[in-house]
Formats: structure tokens, C-alpha cells, sequence
């Protein structure tokens, strides 16, 4: 493939989150970019859709020309509305979620803003990437930016882009200069979990309030699965899908007897 | 099993919603059952956590005596805040989701609130179920009530609760008379999708402002998916999981090179 690709942006952290905004440049580079991306930061809102209230968007402009929009709602909201409505005149090649800050692997998967957008893109027919950074650290995005750029270009470039129906890919980079990182790993998700609890506090008013709080278990130790791979210094790319059925068990349970 | 099952029951239509309150009453002919549930309805928020603000509380009274705690939250949160804290003491066999008002099939389970309720207690090692009732008219749920309970108490009774670690079942009843309901089907989910839009309004200010309209395309034929399934009169009960690895798109794609 050789022409231009068009590239729909967006994440979980917001428009004006260095994440995205670092990653919109690297992409220009090779593809026209558009951005559909929440106002504020959406994080932890798993993959939620505005239906009970109406959309409110705004034209976020840099330099004076329009830079994207920003949708009050969540990130599946915003890929829907950029791609349905305001570029619906564009025929998207791929729908890029990021770089959030922090990982997206293991269980987090599924509470994150960050895959939901690429998972929204994938409903919509369009491959899709998330791409997250493993740390919670201030800092610039600019070699992780250039990095996942780097890798989307390839996949374009090799016509890797279009998986199956259904599939989307979640990329996840360790918080390391370049030169550390051991390669690319094409990995499973990861099956460590938050041990959880919540902190009791008191408002000045007496009553109770609770914080979640919570701690990673770690449990795989092969670079197979997507925490291990990012701890030994590899970028995680997992294929993942939104087809939820358990086939294991479905195979053992589907001649059931139950009575109504 | 001959011991009473203790059941914790949420929901994502909020601790007042019929639905959850005619299923609490038909567990309680056979379990014992503690509520914690959100407060205000919470459809379509995904598998949500409440992470950047703190939860608050309500104890949920009913003729004076507690009838459970009611949470300014998710799905999600309600059940983490009601096992790891309210119920602390209390060794739960099972959670309970429901009965939401709408289906909860093909891809509406990516955006289900209720079905994020009953993943959180399979991520917290509780065997889970999800109920949904298929329609949006006002019923009353009496007799989808008891099916549910009914068909809950002969899995109890069978010892076919304890499924796979990370395992739930996400059970759809159809709106009909029992009579006419024609069993219970083990289904996959369908692949049946919303072709989506937005329609455009102006505001008396005449700002435009957006809404989520959209029609299901229908794509399973077979009742081994659970919407043809409620369409053909069956109860659908479909084994789900939360481990999102496209493993077909693994063995495909473990050896891509890809430089950095």
C-alpha cells in the first residue's frame, strides 16, 4: 500500500492530552490525520456509549485552524460521532486510540477508555490500534510517539493492518529510552489482577465516603502474555476481540438440562 | 448443595428498578440475599470504575428495615464496594445482575452496565450471572422473575454454578407468558450489530447538540446465538469471559517482525 492512509485519532485522556497530541504529529508524517477526541479525561469508563442524553461537541482549534473535535461524552463516543458524522466524507484505513498515560494490559483491559475507542473503531469496520504507555510518570511522549508511530507505518506499509472482522490490536509501551527496547512481542492478554479494598474516609460533615485502592498481582512470568512482555522490556502487541463467548465452556455446558 | 446459597444482587437500572426488586423477592424463596446496587439508573456504562472521585452511600430502607446499600456509582462499583466492604463477612456463592429492562445480546454486551455487574463478581472469584428481559415495554417481571429465580435455584441445586475460574452466564429472557417460552437454550453471542447515526438538533440558542440513534441489523439465523434464540422463544444463557485475546489472530500473527 502505497497511498496516503487516513487515520481517525482519538483516546481516553482528552484533546488536549500530550499522548494524543504527540502521537497526531508523528502520524502526519505518513497519513492524513483526523481527530474526534473527548473534552476531558475519560478514564476507567470502560466501553460506555451516550445514549440518555444528547452530544455536545466542540471545534478544538490550534493556531487558529481546526485542530479536532472534542466531544463531551466518552471515547466510543467520539470515534462514533468523527467517523459517522463530522469526517463522514473520509474513508478511514485505521482508527488509533493513545498513547494513554499508563498501561493497558491484563485485567485493565477492560475498564479502559483507551481500547474501547479501538474496540468502537472495530464496530465500525475500521482495523483498529490502542497504544498506551506503561507509566503514570510525567513525561514528553515523544519517543514513545515516534516509536508507535514507527511500528502503525510498518503494519500499513506491510498490509498487516487488515485482520480479521472483529479484531483489533492493543499495543503497550514500556516506559524505556528506545535504545533499551528489546523488540516487538505479539502477545495474549496477561491474567494479573487488582487485589482491591476500600479506604474509609470522613467528610468534615462526619459522613463516609470510600476511595477504591488497589494493588497489581502479577501472575504470568512469560513474555507470552502482555504484563511479562512490557516488564521484560519488549512493546506488547495483543490482538484482541469483542466476541466474549467462553467456547471452552459453551462445549461443556451446552447440552444442559434446565427446566422452565 | 442443600444449604441456603448466599446472593449478592445488583443491577445497573438502580436499587429502585422493579427488576431487581421482584428478582430479590423470588431469591429470597431459596437464598440468602443482600443488595448493593447503584442508586440511579446506569445503562450503557460499560464495565465503568469510579477511580478519579470517591464513592458515597445509602442505606436503602424499605418498611423501616434495611434493604441494602445503594451507591453513587457504577454497576462495577456496587458490587466491588458490597463484597470487599458492606458484606465484608459474608462468603458469597453468588452474584446476580438484574433483571434488566432490555436485552443484553450480541453487541449490546460490550456497552451493558448489567452485564458489567456480574463480570466484577467474576473477577472477584464469585461465580456470576447477568439477567436481562428482553423488551423496553413496561411490565411488571413478576413471571420473569420467578423463571430466572427458578432456573438460579436448579443451578444451585445441580452444582452447575461453579463454572471456570473467570467465567460468567449471561442469561435473556424473552417477553412472553412462561407458557409459551419454549426452554432454556446454551447460546453463543450473536454477532447482530447497531448501524448507527446521529441525529442533529439545534438548541433555542442555536447551537447544534447531538443524538445516538441507531437500528439492530440482524446477522444469526440459529438459536446457538443468543438473539435468534430469544427470538425463537427460548430463554438464552450464554457463557461469557473477559479474557479478550483473539487467539485465531495469535497463532496468526505471534511471528510478525516488526522493527523498532
Amino acid at each position: 500500500m502505497n497511498s496516503k492512509p487516513n487515520i481517525l485519532v482519538s483516546n481516553d485522556d482528552g484533546i488536549e492530552a500530550p499522548g494524543l497530541q504527540r502521537l497526531v504529529e508523528e502520524l502526519k508524517t505518513f497519513a492524513n490525520v483526523y481527530v474526534s477526541a473527548p473534552y476531558t479525561q475519560q478514564s476507567a469508563v470502560g466501553h460506555s456509549i451516550t445514549i440518555f442524553t444528547p452530544l455536545r461537541t466542540y471545534e478544538h482549534k490550534k493556531n487558529g485552524s481546526l485542530y479536532g473535535i472534542a466531544v463531551e461524552g466518552t471515547p466510543a463516543d467520539a470515534v462514533k460521532i468523527g467517523v459517522l458524522h463530522f469526517f463522514r466524507d473520509v474513508k478511514f484505513d485505521l482508527v488509533v486510540s493513545g498513547i494513554n498515560h499508563g498501561a493497558n494490559t491484563a485485567i485493565n483491559i477492560i475498564y479502559s477508555g483507551t481500547v474501547s475507542a479501538a474496540t468502537e473503531g472495530t464496530i465500525l469496520g475500521i482495523p483498529s490500534i490502542a497504544v498506551s504507555l506503561t507509566t503514570f510518570d510525567n513525561v514528553d511522549f515523544i519517543e514513545p510517539a515516534k516509536m508507535a508511530a514507527d511500528i502503525i507505518k510498518q503494519m500499513w506499509e506491510d498490509d498487516k493492518i487488515n485482520l480479521h472482522e472483529g479484531t483489533l490490536l492493543n499495543m503497550n509501551i514500556p516506559n524505556l529510552p528506545a535504545a533499551e527496547i528489546k523488540g516487538v512481542k505479539i502477545t495474549k492478554q496477561g491474567r494479573s489482577y487488582w487485589k482491591d479494598g476500600f479506604e474509609v474516609r470522613k467528610d468534615p460533615h462526619g459522613k463516609e465516603y470510600y476511595w477504591l485502592t488497589g494493588n497489581m498481582v502479577y501472575r504470568d512470568d512469560s513474555t507470552e502474555y502482555d504484563v511479562a512482555a512490557v516488564q521484560n522490556k519488549y512493546i506488547s502487541v495483543t490482538p484482541l476481540h469483542f466476541d466474549l463467548t467462553d467456547y471452552r465452556t459453551y462445549e461443556e455446558i451446552k447440552n444442559w438440562k434446565l427446566n422452565i
